[in-house]
């Protein structure tokens, strides 16, 4: 299903054996996701995307579920079915109510709506904003 | 500069009037922004989008901030200019720090960058996300 | 301003010169549009790209404004500057009215939005329309 | 499959069953798509999106076959797999011929491509443009 | 599964077989992917747009290994997952090891997260860069 | 013009300084163009961002000239004005020549055309390509 098949075995590099504990480590969970398991085929890429994930989605001065949810945004505009899947769970394990989750969409929808008009109309830049 | 010269005085038109006198009721600001101008070339237009606006946007499971900073995450994904103008402004002015700010962007990097990849390499959802 | 200066005098290439002439006879017009001069940097990309516009343009099953209004709904969406600014006018050309505007704008916008919500809800297509 | 799982009787709500058996009325089917049980898990956003999606798909200055293919322009431009499958069905419904959707494919091809280049090229707006 | 039935016996119309033939004898191939059976509904738009594959994909400036990582990155941008799953494999075809993938995707992945974060932060152009 | 204005002196601010003058020692130029200066207003952010520049761009599997004419691809697919610029000038001083330019145009053009397409006919992945 996948464009390239991951490893059988990926922790038999112990590159990829690196990160995998700290993903577990920092999750707190046995679970790899097939995300991580696909850029175990390059254990450069996976060090270097886990690195950064793992530095933008601690919290900070946003909330752990507050980036979940930026996320999910992002992913629904892209149309990533991978990481909607993913990111909604995330959300959901920190804590995102059903209500929560109708708001986001409003707002992501509305957003994508307004976008269009705002570039097809090519509003200018109120002096104000600038 | 506009694709479509906004009305000299839009206003004229009580329709107009009507939407442009609950903006400023709602925001508690006189201050119109260049969108709404644009679209009061057509009053059911301008209405149906303000009053979309004003039900998605107002505080609710989520908080107005957070709602904000949702939007500007589309808005970066889309290259909305307009939008990111007018939406990081109207964060600021909800309260969005420099360090909020820099996380959002952060995040929102990211989650441009994970989704190629994910996409890119075709991972199946994983069981555990079903 | 351009990423590529258009040559000061396109004209001296013969291939140009072929399609400019082309352009001004099929659009009755001596008026030739900048992004043909981009273009003309590499006579080639300009005649492949010309050619496939003049066929897919040309009124057939769907009337010319209608697909010139199609060009405009992928242009808000892409957030294409050029495209919006020298479509607009070319629908406007082939008889489109503020009002037929002001709904272009409003399916344009509204297939943003739930094109946005299908894809994050992950919506299963109904066997109706397999 | 989908990512909320939609109610298993979403009618118990009353506020649901109104928006079903507005559907129901104005599409003179008894059909609801799986749009609408997805959002039927909030009926405020259930609501307000069924409002948008009667009031702009309309006939108006543009006829309703018409307003499907922006629809799908738009869908295919942001791969939108459902809306594509749905309004694809909604469109030969209103009587897009197979000529009609090989020349909206067309044009939708079309624009994608020559927006990636004028963004590329960075072509500035003609001055009789604006 | 497809939006549109593919012909069951395309090559009876000769101007599909005569593009069919065209693209094995390119190809060096018997095999027709199921893009071109999905274009023969419309054997000029089929016509047309083979016809520019052949064209741009050919080697000239870039080879063709350089051509298909081209069309990967933009296919993983679009989230196009026919696209990617065709020309990943007419990569690898054509000479790309596994090590040129992840670095193809390490590119792609950047890329989408410093456009988002350029979009966002409105960067002025650099006059070094006019 | 920024959204966020960059500090004046960003590199008071020694974590700045350190990227900064990695970059020039990297890129061999005094010269720091206005995206990093943008993210210099969070030191964190802005290493990161660079970490994963150099780490990504560094001539590997693909020699730097092909990475740049990808991260063109992607920004011209995202309509990346900035990026289209920076990026553009990166790749012509790694010695892309404007036939070679032509030919990305053209590659990116064709694969943002056919992404529609294959995503707007639904086209089943050929089991040749699992």
């Amino acid at each position: 299903m996948a464009t390239i098949k991951p490893p059988l075995n990926p922790e038999a590099d112990l590159r990829v054996k690196a990160v995998f504990d700290d993903i577990r480590a920092t999750r707190k969970t046995d679970f790899i996701n097939n995300f991580w398991k696909a850029l175990a085929n390059d254990p450069a890429l996976l060090a270097r995307t886990w690195g950064l994930v793992k530095a933008t989605m601690a919290p900070g001065a946003l909330d752990a579920l507050t980036k979940e949810m930026i996320y999910v945004a992002v992913s629904a505009t892209n149309q990533c079915n991978y990481c909607l899947a993913s990111h909604t769970e995330g959300a959901k394990a920190k804590g995102m109510t059903p209500e929560m989750f109708a708001e986001l969409m409003a707002v992501t929808g509305l957003a994508n709506m307004t976008n269009a008009l705002a570039g097809a109309y090519r509003v200018p830049i109120d002096k104000e904003f600038l």
